[in-house]
């Protein structure tokens, strides 16, 4: 039985100063039960406040956790055993025709409309150049080794297999489309075509990154935007490390190797740098301390100040901590051009240069081939370089019966290439398509009964009724939020119309890890992320 | 405080019935500890032999889980935060010359070595290609996603940054020996030469696979020794199945791509084969029926049984396991001939082809090419092409005075190219080292006192002794191990001069899992590949 006596003593220590055996320790309850004699309490329990309230919480505490276990449980059940799908077919049960829906794509907006929508309503097929879905927020932490590349590719099998109703999945790319006929070209990475009719097609290419068609770049340079480019930059930067290590310490050469230069100030490249420069800080320094000391890591942007998205507050306080960190802030300075050895710049009208080892490229978007065919295609309809246009039911100016476009690929005012409006607009456009299902059931009804019926003309007007009420899209902007190394963030946040800033305090670090593990696809995507974090926390980065 | 009566009610689920509020388990101490009014006990638990065992097992449980903890967390501390290192200095601090060691290679071999010695008696240069130790018995795992890659490469850092003396580290390939002078000539990757001389050099450079020159192999099979092959096999698996999906499945282009074929019997093709076949039911059967049941995983070896170096009850065990996990086994068979689609075999006398997809060649060694050149240096001595010569010192004959050579770049009568015997040499030269350094102490303080001294010649006798008692090299077989696909492993072992066969039991498959585990070469590396495991077998592999 649990003695006050016995605890008391137990925790001034003093147990040992009576000299008492392990026995005296195996009769403690907390080991297990066996009643000893009882002694006269120092603390009575019941008056104790405290132990009260203590008792709460281990209650409540435990049923928490009980009501937690159990539901990740059957999350990760359901993720791995994935039921049955209801086949495609060319109609409904009532015989109805089944629409085809074809999307382009296995990104942000992609995967939220996949995991939105009833993949039951249309006969839906994804082509994508990549079979699993990226998440792209953790992507500048994979070239270091802080988050393992394959941690945050989710295989898209795992998202078509848990929808409703039978998704066809086909790796190729969309090389040429014709709105007229409503057909699409891909062509599979071994040359293979196929040509695909459908009845909505959308549009979530994504977007490429932009050169500016700056001379250079594109030979010389590394985007950070896809898987490969990740795997190709850590190798790049282990292969640099150990070339440097071989020469001698005098060689100039040396110091062109160790010379790391990220351009572009947004949040990507700002991450990007800080990542690389925690590397630097944490993981090489320890192991190998002559080449740290020797690394630069370098973070160009045009304009007077990084992260301009955000409040300015949180610009000065991210300015101040990245010099702090030793990150050479390059501001107001324009990249000219690209050799094999030197990036060639422009700082207040003076033309410079400096060698560098690695150049990662990390600015602004520019569109896809496939989109440029697109809005080619589409002719007076689409006029804008930066993307393809859209309306607020985000259906592409010039095929609105059509075709579908959300994400990094379209252009309108006010909505900025990001994930989170990727994300809204995939899952308004789910809903959005159950409606036009819904208004094609109703014509198709209409048909059957012939339209000149009393029960016709109601159903006209119920149809018309929805078509006039079908909602546009309104982007609900949540806030931004950017990595800045040593384990510090930085947030801008609207929360029911009000704004806030996160900085200084660790917590905000805090706060952008479990933001974007929420946002993660699957459970098994959020949990695997955040055993790496724990591997890079305990045992540092895998790749030195 | 604990109340008998209340835990027997408790576990006969009474508890409900009499209508206990959650207060009342509150009271249950082993939530927290408040007395409440005694009841009369139904069982005397100081009686009870049941109770008093628990206790015991809880207390004693309870020390050694803090015992174990308290030790690894220090490991992983130890392994984290390496030491400071006495760094190279050309003489010791009695002024007698300090040598060089030159050791070619970061595989078992030369892990081992540097582990086990004291890198303080010589000035240590290792030079090899890859600057990571890759822990091979994994290595078939990770092509399937099973094992992540980055998790079984230790980063060679770690391992040399944790001995006590300083060692130098160069990612270069060596490309010429000169025995006469002692010199070897090393280029990187980017082709930076240099030339290193030294006092001792160790030949740990393994072999590459052999093809037995058989037309085509080179051109078109994947080889499975290094990491980058694990990454190539694993990218043209998923390329194979995404294509195989694009196309009609009436195509016979089809059924091409889903033929995965293993050439070699050996543990690494058995296990290879078996990976695939695990990943294909246990995966792909999942995520991707269609192409499941399309895939077939051939197996072919030359002789008329698989793992020839086990026990024969094992060897028909395993070929009958094999064969129920669907894999098709081809035996006495011979590769003729490899073409783009198609491998040629010989089948008693008989000329066949069958198509394939993906060709894993998984046959014997053969020596590398600066094996070859410093045999052919050495002339007469070296007269054996399956790799070089050593004595039972392990010292290369024709270079006893200063090249030493161990694992799989050697030949020696007895002593198989596997992973155990790489380690046991590398254990036994670190301390045949130790002694030449010894001997070579002996010889300077002779020199000191002049030769003609009584001292000297007391010196002398003694150092006589200690060459002549330079142990030599025995090797102790302790058994082989091998993966046999759906969670089966077999087991070979010799313990005190007897010999054990592990087959059937499922323990057979843990046992496999604890011995290499207990082979790696840091508790970090061990940690991670379990969290592997742990994810493969919660979350399935990563790549599908």
């Amino acid at each position: 039985m649990f003695q006050p006596t016995r605890f008391a003593i137990w925790r001034t220590g003093a147990l040992y100063r009576q000299k008492v055996s392990w026995r005296t320790f195996s009769n403690a309850p907390i080991l297990f039960a066996s009643p000893i004699p009882k002694r006269k309490p120092l603390i009575d329990y019941r008056k104790s406040a405290f132990f009260r309230l203590s008792g709460k919480v281990v209650k409540y505490g435990l049923v928490a956790v009980m009501g937690a276990t159990s539901y990740y449980t059957y999350t990760i059940y359901r993720e791995l055993h994935p039921g049955q799908q209801n086949s495609q077919s060319s109609t409904f049960e009532n015989g109805s025709p089944k629409k085809t829906l074809i999307i382009l794509g296995t990104g942000w907006g992609a995967v939220s409309l996949l995991q939105s929508m009833d993949t039951t309503l249309y006969n839906v097929t994804v082509v994508s150049p990549r079979n699993y879905f990226l998440f792209t927020p953790f992507l500048t932490s994979t070239p270091v080794g802080a988050i393992d590349i394959n941690s945050i590719m989710e295989p898209i099998r795992h998202i078509l297999r848990s929808a409703k109703g039978e998704v066809k999945f086909l790796e190729a790319s969309a090389t040429d489309i014709d709105p007229e006929n409503k057909t699409i070209k891909v062509v599979n990475s071994s040359g293979d075509e196929r040509v695909l009719s459908y009845d909505y097609l959308v549009m979530s290419v994504g977007a490429k990154t932009t050169t500016f068609n700056i001379p250079g770049v594109r030979e010389n340079a590394f985007f950070i935007k896809e898987a490969h480019d990740s795997i190709r930059i850590r190798e790049k930067i282990m292969k640099n490390i150990e070339h440097a290590c071989f020469l001698d310490p005098s060689d100039p050469k040396r110091k062109q190797l160790l010379s790391f230069v990220v351009v572009g100030g947004g949040p990507t490249g700002v991450e990007m740098a800080a990542e690389l420069q925690d590397f630097v800080n944490e993981s090489l320094t320890k192991w190998m301390p002559d080449i740290a000391k020797d690394i630069t890591v370098h973070l160009v942007e045009g304009l007077p100040h990084i992260l301009n998205m955000f409040d300015k507050n949180i610009i000065t306080y991210s300015e101040e901590f990245i010099l702090k960190s030793k990150i050479n802030l390059i501001l107001n300075t324009f990249v000219k051009g690209v050799d094999a050895d030197n990036v060639h710049i422009e700082q207040n009208k003076v033309s410079k240069q400096f060698p560098y080892g690695i150049l990662i490229w990390a600015t602004g978007n520019q569109p896809r081939d496939i989109s440029v065919t697109l809005s080619k295609k589409l002719g007076e309809h689409q006029s804008e370089r930066r993307g393809l246009q859209i309306n607020e039911k985000l259906q592409v100016l010039g095929a609105e019966d059509s075709i579908f476009a959300i994400g990094d690929c379209t252009y309108h005012a006010g909505l900025a290439p990001t994930a989170q409006v990727a994300h809204q607009e995939g899952t308004y456009l789910s809903g959005l398509l159950a409606k036009l299902n819904e208004i094609d059931q109703l014509s198709w009804k209409i048909a059957q009964v012939g339209t000149s019926e009393k029960r016709a003309i109601k159903l006209k007007e119920k149809m018309r009724e929805m078509v006039i009420n079908l909602p546009d899209f309104v982007y609900d902007y949540k806030g931004s939020l950017a990595y800045i190394g040593a384990e510090r963030a930085v947030a801008d946040l609207k929360i029911a119309g009000k704004d806030y800033q996160l900085r200084e305090s660790p917590f905000a670090f805090f706060f952008w890890k479990m933001v974007y593990l929420s946002m993660c696809v699957s459970f098994r995507n959020c949990l695997v992320v955040s055993m790496d974090w724990f591997k890079t926390y305990f045992f540092g980065r895998g790749n030195v």
